[in-house]
């Protein structure tokens, strides 16, 4: 199955890597991609240059994640035409995971009107503003609505995912790439939420 | 103080991305590069292609991190060049990080001597081979001996760099920034061991 990673500038390195790092350890399963509206290279928080292929939304399938970090903000208020993208995008997908403030982008779009969303920290303008029609379910570290999953910060990006791993594939296929990774995951926790 | 990720190909991507993802929070402190002795795109076992400037010993100072990831594995084998410029690198560097396997990398150039390492799941080959006169603590996830820091798994680099922060810093802004990466950090944990 694709995972498509949709980078933008200023995206937080660990919402992309950490989801990354597990479902690399299950490469019969998931091919990772790489992806930009721009297909070019794109910052990091962190200053990593990745180098990216264009993001055609008719090619995506299977899972789309969208990170958070500063860019997030800035395509919120600034980009309407990369939003479009990534509604289609996830319209597309048969999965779209979001990582922190990532669940603000796709809430912009339209596309989560009445879903659940896990926890995150967002401004009150942010709230206020991007968060209309959604139910933020206090204190969730992850939670999943149809094919919508998000997560309250950048570690949980991993939680999310081994969740979806179980979900797609085997809860034992979960827990060895979270033992493999070294990650202490709590697989019987019961933080997350499902709708 | 810059913090010097060296990239080979194939190294494991988290184990770089997500010491840089706590190190990013306290841009007051660290300044994150990252290099390889090509100066040029390379290839994480997940696929990312990464942008890096070239690694010139001469010119490191402050912290050094060594991923580990099949490209661990290749560098030990084939790679006396790397070594080499690794090992300069490490010398004139105040800290060392080394994440999982990366420990066998600086093991293999000698500077490592009679130092106490994390536990690290290598197989027996490596183990004989790159280990002699190495003091592997069992069971411990972090282990800090005079500059030389390493742990035994990739979710384990973020212990070991906010341990870095505790040391360096100071231990509320290491609980900070893992509070703001929403990693459950056990900064009581009995587990590390400093030498």
């Amino acid at each position: 199955m694709d995972v498509n990673m949709v980078l933008f500038d200023d995206f937080e390195g660990m919402d992309v890597f950490g989801p990354a790092e597990i479902l690399g350890k299950l490469q019969k399963y998931y091919h990772i991609r790489y992806l930009s509206v721009s297909g070019d290279v794109i910052n990091s928080v962190q200053g990593a240059k990745i180098w990216t292929d264009f993001l055609i939304p008719g090619e995506i399938e299977g899972v789309l994640l969208i990170p958070g970090g500063k860019g997030a903000r800035r395509l919120l208020w600034q980009d309407e035409r990369t939003l479009n993208l990534v509604k289609r995008a996830a319209e597309n997908a048969d999965t779209c995971l979001m990582v922190g403030s990532g669940s603000a982008v796709l809430a912009q779009t339209g596309l989560l009107y009445r879903r659940k969303l896990a926890d995150c920290p967002l401004d009150k303008n942010w709230n206020r503003m991007f968060t209309a029609g959604i139910e933020r379910i206090e204190g969730a570290r992850v939670v999943a609505d149809g094919k919508y999953y998000s997560c309250s910060s950048t570690a949980s990006g991993l939680d999310m995912t081994l969740w979806m791993v179980a979900d797609q594939i085997d809860i034992d296929v979960a827990q060895e790439a979270a033992r493999q990774t070294g990650y202490p995951w709590d697989s019987c926790g019961g933080e997350e939420i499902y709708c």
